[in-house]
């Protein structure tokens, strides 16, 4: 038990001991090619942060390794992803200026808040608080924030100013409206990196494949996109000089060296007011996260705990805020590629965090003419997948209820903002299953035809009796619900003068709460005083160990718990021509 | 359906044309018996609330005509209650001195906030909001509410000024160590004043009846309690100067005459200031009278328009806050008491308002020797009966939940202050609620002996199949509990290696949003990984209109649907020693 308990909170544990040289190769490769995936990306979206390109490429070291020890997904790759990095930017966008000291210093902090929450979430076991996001408010603030980060580097792709805006309409109209301060050098390499981007992610397998080059080859070709666009680029600008003659932007000088070891600032004003938008990047992140963790181990037959993901995330973060790093998750892509290049351990991320660490070390002189243009085309590159205007179509097709959620927070994010837009979302799917529970569907059925079966009367051909109303309701009874049964059930009871005998089919109640079982006493006492005696069945068993608890039989009065449908009906009208049980 | 419509907008319009002279005896006397009752309730619930007595006495004339002409309840009783007192008292508190002409000022505008709210929401047929307060956190307000009414009491029964607090404890305590402030008339006025309306509600009734007095000549005498006790303690101060000799604060120079007639204070900044209060306001308010209306009505099996009473309240509001009155509702003792005095239509509210204006026009100097403390212990009887701890209990035994909620927001009532504890208490209850369907019961189920029946394993003797694993949803499939639902299965599948088929049964699954059909889809494929195959019995008709409309038969593949769980067992177990059906 010691041992199990223990290899549960260190994964590690569970690994380690039946680790061999093939899975080291099979490691090495997916490190390398994360490794080379992350050292553009992590500095994109810094940048998409409002951060320096260097503050990315420390959140891709010691996060990773956190979580390389603690997390129970063998295959994630953790490190800055597009949405948190939005997020963190319109979070210390009103507090600071983009890119100076006290904004670093904010990112460093919301990525120490983050992970304390989530260390906390995990211990206190509330990894089940992300089931109340609803897919149709994930997909909609998906969208939506892939718009906006795609537009938010319209500013790098055309090379010129667009001043920051809470309307995307704005944005655009800013851009098109000062389309002739355009820098044509700039714009030519956006238009290059792109180019490059979409050949290799497209057609380049395709043609490679009908070149009848093997598989493993072209599979690994095809991710460089992005390595490929760095050096084209970098390259174009270093030999023409085009930072200088003609105004391109670069990355220039990052600081070479380890990223540094502090303390977070614990500003305590600071920390309240970037309390609220910490546990919405918290709670985003680990959704991120742990549905992509989800959706790889089950192709292993592997399981992802939620409660130690937040653990392992926590930790990481913390490693983010005392290493110079801003928040970190898992990022979709990133963890795909993992795992397609072929990571079967957690030591895949430690050896990329390794080659993250060299490149800082030594290599970042190279990135000195790397153009923000490309680092730009590479995030709209990668948001443009999360942009899904057919699931929209679905869901309106399969569910109105649900498609509301998604447009309205779709909307939101786009209108009001990012964490406000979320939040909107969220609260108005909870609203919307609440009203639904709050009006469950009523049936009165019938027997059909000699069976034991009872169907709604107006989907089935059944058999009814004047004196004797069979209801089914069709939701566990409780305070929202319970004064619409009521008037329901009375109306129905006016409805049909001769009726005797009301028997209430229990089959999908699942429990009756306090304000429900007072209305069940008063509705009894009721339907008495208007000469009908109220009669159960088919109750659940947890439900009817709470009602004996309190001695309902009792209040029933003449009224009569059965077991089935069938045996109240037979009971209750034994004339009836059926087939005995 | 002109006329048809028309009457349900104008009630009067019904029960007029068959008015009778013996319905205006009836109508009268009740008329007269709740004036008796709310002129002095109307100034102690005034004092409540921090306001000058003659604004209890103008919001119980002209609100009381518009109910009438508007309200769906033949029997109800508007006018100043004493839990809205109580919390106009909480919102001014904070923004202006109890008293002055800024809080009259402040109360009329939350007459017209509520007013315009109520409107609104009937119009809007947002009735169904109400339904969101459940009865324990309801029961945890009021008894709570009824604390803090009873103890602000306290200065006016001792004689000597304590400061309002929010915290009980400080209350109490002020009073114990000031207890030698004591002001001995006073607290003499209040002893007797109790006595008599404790005797007069209690004991009374029990000796006319045995000195042979007939019932109804006892039952209108047990009620002019607070009239006697008006009469007897006015005397006194006046015939002894009791606030001259021995400081007994009195009610003093009321203005004579009818309410003025005058627009609220359209302050914006205000207005924005009291809203949220307002809401709150008009939600209680609104509960309370509609509990009340819809308990009378039912004994005459008359029914409530919940809509049309959010418009009558509405209308009777606005009505106060034009004539100098502070927010009203349908209180429960005076409804009663109207109810059992005889009253049957509105026609006896009317009557009522017609009394208090005569008494407002002229009676106003026989009440300037009024003791307050008589007004503090109308309230401290009428406040009493409304805390009751046996329901703590009963709640407990039945429900742990429940009872959650009720002491949640019995405490945070009293210790966060009235408004925030009954949004605490909402809050925690529809939480609870989530909480509870995320985690759904799901049973393993098996044959019970030969029969057709299906039932938990762990509760029943039950045939099960080694390669047949049959389970019930005890719950609708939603974005809330589709993750967990996913996992318990997938564990289950993975407890019994053997299995080849999983059948769910749908019987208690009420519908399928969009975040579970995706869940279940890929659930689906996953079992197939795995070489199971899903199949589903006993779906709903509106779940299977649902899933058909976007074509979940295929999706499933080799699984397929069955109507009753019996016939998914025959058909896949086709050996099964059982009845056919």
């Amino acid at each position: 038990m010691q041992s199990g308990t223990l290899r549960r909170y260190l994964p590690i544990l569970e690994w380690m001991p039946g680790y061999n040289r093939q899975m080291l190769a099979n490691d090495g490769m997916a490190g390398l090619i994360v490794a080379i995936m992350l050292v553009p990306q992590g500095m994109a979206y810094a940048l998409l942060a409002g951060l320096p390109p260097e503050v990315g490429l420390y959140a891709s070291i010691v996060p990773l390794i956190f979580y390389g020890l603690l997390g129970s997904s063998r295959a994630l790759a953790v490190g800055p992803v597009a949405i948190v990095s939005l997020m963190v930017a319109t979070t210390l966008g009103t507090l600071a200026e983009a890119g100076t000291v006290g904004y670093v210093a904010g990112a460093v902090l919301l990525a120490f808040l983050s992970g304390a929450i989530l260390l906390g979430m995990g211990l206190a076991r509330l990894g089940f608080l992300v089931n109340f996001l609803s897919h149709p408010v994930i997909s909609g603030f998906s969208s939506a924030a892939a718009l906006v980060i795609g537009l938010s580097q319209l500013k790098h792709l055309l090379g010129f100013d667009i001043p920051r805006s809470h309307l995307i309409t704005e944005t655009i109209w800013h851009a098109i409206s000062h389309i002739s301060q355009i820098n044509p050098a700039t714009f030519g390499i956006a238009a290059v990196s792109l180019a490059i981007l979409l050949i290799w992610k497209g057609r380049l397998g395709g043609w490679m494949k009908g070149a009848g080059v093997s598989a493993p080859v072209t599979d690994a070709v095809s991710k460089s996109g992005p390595l490929v666009a760095v050096l084209v680029t970098t390259l174009a600008v270093w030999f023409f000089g085009l930072n200088q003659s003609a105004g391109v932007s670069i990355v220039a000088d990052i600081p070479a060296g380890l990223p540094p070891l502090a303390l977070p600032a614990f500003d305590l004003a600071l920390m309240q007011q970037l309390l609220p938008a910490a546990l919405l990047i918290s709670l985003v992140g680990f959704l991120e996260s742990v549905s992509v963790a989800k959706s790889l181990a089950s192709k292993r037959r592997q399981k992802i705990d939620a409660n130690q993901e937040l653990v392992a995330l926590g930790a990481a973060n913390i490693g983010a805020s005392f290493t110079g790093g801003y928040p970190v998750t898992g990022g979709f892509s990133r963890s795909l590629v993992n795992f397609t290049a072929g990571a079967v351990t957690p030591l895949a991320s430690i050896i990329t965090a390794v080659l993250v660490g060299i490149t800082v070390l030594v290599l970042t002189p190279l990135l000195y003419f790397l153009p923000k243009a490309t680092l730009a085309a590479i995030i709209l590159v990668a948001v443009a997948n999360l942009i899904d205007f057919k699931i929209v179509r679905d869901t309106w097709a399969y569910n109105k209820t649900d498609a509301l959620s998604l447009i309205v927070t779709f909307v939101a994010v786009l209108t009001i903002g990012i964490e406000m837009g979320i939040v909107i979302g969220a609260g108005l799917s909870i609203a919307l299953y609440l009203y639904r529970t709050s009006r469950p569907h009523i049936a009165v059925v019938g027997r059909v035809g000699e069976t034991e079966h009872f169907r709604n009367i107006l989907r089935h051909e059944v058999q009814t009796h004047d004196d004797l109303l069979v209801v089914r309701v069709d939701e566990s009874l409780y305070f929202a619900n319970t004064a619409y049964l009521e008037d329901e059930l009375l109306v129905r009871v006016a409805d049909h003068p001769k009726i005797k005998h009301l028997v209430l089919i229990m089959s999908a109640v699942n429990f009756i709460d306090a304000s429900a079982l007072e209305t069940l006493e008063t509705l009894i006492s009721r339907l008495r005083d208007a000469g009908v005696t109220l009669h159960m069945a088919e109750i659940k068993g947890p439900v009817m160990d709470d009602l004996q608890r309190v001695g309902f039989e009792d209040t029933l009065g003449e009224g009569k718990v059965y077991l089935s449908t069938h045996e109240a009906v037979s009971d209750l009208k034994p004339g009836t021509k059926a087939k005995a049980a």
